[in-house]
């Protein structure tokens, strides 16, 4: 074969490739996961297989990655199944505290907010302030009044009013010894996905860990830690106990053992929630490649997760 | 040889090596440096001498590197002359609101704060946080909170006031199309250290950028962006447009390269600055290895430093 129309074929089987492949990852947290009646199991299916299925649409019809990861986290915010947005654990003061963060592998766009109370869709302020701003990260106040001042959806506190979960942050606070329930501490929710143009974006949010101090901040809207999404490498957002994820740098680790170690996206994902494992720190992670190869490792019972790819049918698990 | 003995030779050597390998390198921020009268020079020199000297004696005396490293950061957050504690910048709303993190490489203990306004040494409450809750990052008025309760030192706002620093502010303000002054930009103080034990730890305090929006946090207190500690590896601490030292995970990254590519200090430093600059990121970073090398690049005009191993003497320099 002539060697100009050899390589010409490679370019355009590496083009047609990176056009074909696409697909959507999202996750409802990961935990013990005990006591989830069989009702309680399929409102879950249900809301994640639609959740997966709406995302899968946009990037279907040639839509953008970010698009899709902020449908996707936007809808299980706006559910009061997950701990994210209305359906937020309570801190110490009980009063909720939401983080948020997304980014785009493509120039590496990214944004966060931390300590938000009264952000409809935490997720949605995060992306404003990746695209609105030449800062990465607000906080609190600052984070707030910018939402006001951008006209991103503020809502009552009695938005997030949940009896059982106020309920669950007054038992604690009463059990010294025992300060958080398992099951709750490592709720998040979380999507990654990959576009017909090979763009990658991960996006997390979450109502924190029940009990927490005011003012905490976990993982889930540290870039890096929570969130990760490079292009031509892959994307992830994990859900569990925060700090460790910090520690470890969960999200961009695995993308870095990737890149370096030329590592499968199954294995560089899974070894490192086992690594966690070992340090008894409980979690998973979604993640998917340039390849829309898929994985969603975790080291805990159970946890929610969902996916549609062009190459695999809609799906979703809880243990 | 008796094999037995060659073991018990070699493991002698490198026990007494990594005995006899100490140090510090302390930065008090990269930028253009333009207009800095020798009198300031001096100054700054005299500042970062004691600073690395004090430093040193403990690293000298066995002491720990983490101690060694919040001594010296809170010396720097003691003088007006670095854009930290006494000496932040103000944000647009005219009040400093400070962040700052530290990291130890041993079992990865970290603590991090962000946007206060009233705690002397910053650097001082993320060694709480790290040592005292279960928590690696704590913001705004939880984090403020904490400190009355475990008695950290607070200070009213008359003690940041700097007559200088807020006119800046306030003729930014005035200049939308300059919004911020280079040299402001990117100033921030750190330190890293190596002790007679193999420890490394890494710490950063900052009064972020000059006209900032509320709210905003840079990559100080950024565990994995601003400061990073791994023992076998090394320790560093960033300073510069901290927004992108976020999006490229700048401190994690040096360490990343030599423990997977099995570069050397000095080229994983050097290759990730002049990476930034290709992308118009300001600024630089020091750090140390787990034998004692140091490296402290930027791609700036300045970069105020200085340094004493057991290998090398004490120095400061600014370009």
């Amino acid at each position: 074969m002539n060697i100009r129309i050899f390589f010409a074929l490679i370019i355009m089987s590496s083009a047609l490739n990176s056009e074909e492949n696409f697909g959507i990852v999202v996750h409802g947290g990961a935990g013990v996961m005990s006591g989830l009646s069989e009702e309680s199991q399929q409102e879950i299916h249900k809301k994640i297989q639609e959740t997966v299925s709406q995302a899968y649409s946009i990037l279907e019809e040639g839509g953008s990655s970010i698009d899709a990861v902020e449908l996707a986290v936007s809808i299980l915010e706006d559910s009061p199944l997950f701990n994210a947005g209305r359906g937020s654990v309570y801190t110490s003061d009980e009063i909720q505290e939401m983080d948020a963060s997304i980014m785009e592998g493509d120039n590496r766009l990214a944004g966060a907010v931390a300590s938000v109370t009264t952000i409809k869709n935490p997720i949605k302020l995060a992306r404003k302030v990746a695209e609105e701003t030449k800062h990465i990260l607000l906080v609190g106040d600052g984070a707030e009044r910018f939402a006001r001042e951008i006209g991103v959806e503020i809502v009552d506190r009695e938005y997030f009013y949940h009896k059982e979960r106020l309920e669950r942050v007054l038992n604690s606070k009463n059990k010294i010894s025992k300060l958080n329930n398992e099951s709750d501490k490592i709720g998040t929710v979380g999507a990654v996905a990959l576009d017909r143009n090979g763009n990658i974006a991960a996006a997390t949010s979450t109502g924190g860990m029940t009990n927490k101090m005011p003012g905490r901040v976990g993982d889930s809207p540290i870039i890096g830690s929570g969130t990760w999404a490079q292009n031509g490498v892959c994307g992830v957002s994990s859900t569990g106990h925060g700090e460790y994820f910090i520690k470890y740098q969960v999200a961009r680790e695995v993308c870095a053992r990737i890149e370096y170690l030329n590592q499968t996206l199954e294995n560089s994902a899974a070894s490192i929630i086992n690594e966690l494992k070992e340090l008894d720190a409980s979690g998973g992670l979604i993640a998917i490649d340039h390849e829309g190869n898929i994985a969603s490792p975790f080291n805990t019972k159970g946890m929610i997760r969902g996916s549609q790819t062009n190459k695999t049918n809609l799906k979703s698990d809880i243990y």
